[in-house]
């Protein structure tokens, strides 16, 4: 059983194929809570850190049972510092504790021996004196393809030692995604096409009970079409899809992203969970958070089941 | 002024375009080093990254007034957890604080939102209740091109703000760099010099005193005739040149990537330097490091000279 098998049987124990996004930052607080827990407020990387992870640990109390995973975004706690990156770890340590499986949203890249650096500290271990410690507590790590396959082979090694997976970017969801991406090769592929058909097979080997790698794809919802070929031209790649929520995708612009078994694809929802209090006054944010993820569950699993996708 | 005619300017004081990577890790350590300042060993991350910024203090002070710039490899302080990040900021500001133009070398990529998260975090600064505050002290940053220009402009946004500076990656120095790099388009382009047109373009309107915009460019110095055709495509952006030393290219093979008045590039070389002392039995590791700094020196200016591009 692979990483991307024990992702798969989790969506079906859940009938859920969402990953919350903590992309947290301080502006997306209240500020109420923040007066709680810190009560001079924040004056600090520190504080800010602490108060991030204090959200979290809300969040995902409020989640767990109901969603499968979280993408922790590793960008909002960099720019905390060191501080930062405590409050990144302690995260995900909290979520794993909690039964989520955890994905750190780094998309880390370089050559061989640095990427073998980044790999140990994502989705291995990193080697001391006295044995192998684990940097940060991921089961997915998402990765950058631009350098080719010796920045990529150092993490499927990592991953086969350690039974964790990575997600390469293929096509994000941001709108000038396109501007390389979409370029059209002389063979008539166009560049997502050619990396996606480089992390298929990249995978090759390590697909697990369900057919698929322990490499899968980032494949952004915003653009459905494109969506739907990849999942025909990547059989044995499993997808992580942003863009659903705040970036504007719905339920029915995801649904090609998935197998006619209802798998193959985790959906992403980070603002639109974390802030999902904004819109509902009155109501604690772990409440609007959890309120804001069932009826995504519900948004996916409609759209799933008009096109014959249910979930098994 | 820009952060370019600032780089420049060193190099040309120093008469020495390059820049020291410091990817330390605890296996670069000689071992009486390390007993000199942990009796008991590395016993645990934070063991481990007091002992690798150590070594940085001692290597800045060597190279200081002979290299312009130090390169700070993330990934080799990630590995050691938060602890590591610790001693990379330290590392960032010690090098600082000696008169050295600071490189983080974190080739972070995201959607805008996010983006601009990391571009606060290496080459601005983070938002806070009580101001804004410097979450690394990086004076430049590398950053993935993949995503298009919104993934870019909350960089180049943040160095006009700041006074810093990014090198995107446009051709790696890595043996598989071709895999997609070189793909080549309908138009008969290259994807790296589809990229260099685009970084080229995108600089625009941030160019200093000496005609370099603050969006440089990463050219491996492993394709020699890549980086001259480069130089010729993209006569505004500063090129940081990874791959001498360990990786094999010498300064004939880098002479290229440089404009005619010897400006336009600088020169990594990480293991070469950091290791210098396992090739010179007794002889301290700072010590080693600054003579292999002194024939790296050697070796560009005399490239240069031979080509008539002496560093002004």
């Amino acid at each position: 059983m692979n990483i991307m098998d024990k992702l798969a049987k989790r969506i079906s124990e859940l009938k859920n194929p969402t990953v919350a996004g903590l992309d947290t930052r301080i502006e997306y607080l209240p500020e109420k809570f923040v007066q709680a827990i810190l009560p001079e407020g924040i004056r600090s990387f520190e504080d800010a850190a602490e108060a991030v992870y204090q959200y979290n640990v809300r969040l995902v109390d409020a989640l767990c049972d109901i969603v499968p995973a979280v993408k922790v975004q590793v960008a909002y706690y960099e720019m905390y510092g060191a501080a930062g990156m405590v409050a990144f770890e302690k995260t995900m340590a909290y979520a794993r504790s909690k039964g989520m499986i955890v994905m750190a949203d780094v998309k880390r890249n370089d050559i061989g021996a640095t990427a073998a650096c980044y790999a140990n500290a994502y989705v291995g271990k990193t080697p001391m004196p006295y044995g192998e410690e684990k940097a940060f507590s991921a089961d997915i790590a998402t990765i950058n393809p631009y350098l080719g396959v010796d920045g990529i082979k150092p993490f499927t090694e990592a991953c086969a030692a350690n039974g964790t997976g990575v997600f390469a970017l293929v096509k994000t969801s941001n709108p000038s995604s396109g501007q390389l991406q979409d370029l059209k090769y002389e063979d008539g592929r166009t560049l997502y096409e050619a990396v996606a058909d480089l992390v298929e097979e990249w995978g090759e080997g390590t697909r697990g009970e369900t057919g698929y790698s322990v490499i899968g794809a980032v494949v952004g919802a915003t653009y459905p079409q494109q969506g739907t070929a990849l999942r025909a031209r990547m059989p044995h790649t499993f997808f992580l899809v942003p863009g659903y929520g705040a970036q504007g995708a719905t339920g029915k612009d995801i649904a090609g992203c998935f197998d006619a078994n209802g798998n193959g694809a985790i959906v992403n929802a980070s603002r639109s969970i974390l802030c999902a209090w904004k819109k509902r006054e009155g109501v604690p944010f772990d409440v609007a958070a959890r309120d804001e993820a069932l009826r995504m569950r519900e948004d996916l699993c409609s759209s799933l089941k008009e096109m014959g996708k249910e979930i098994q």
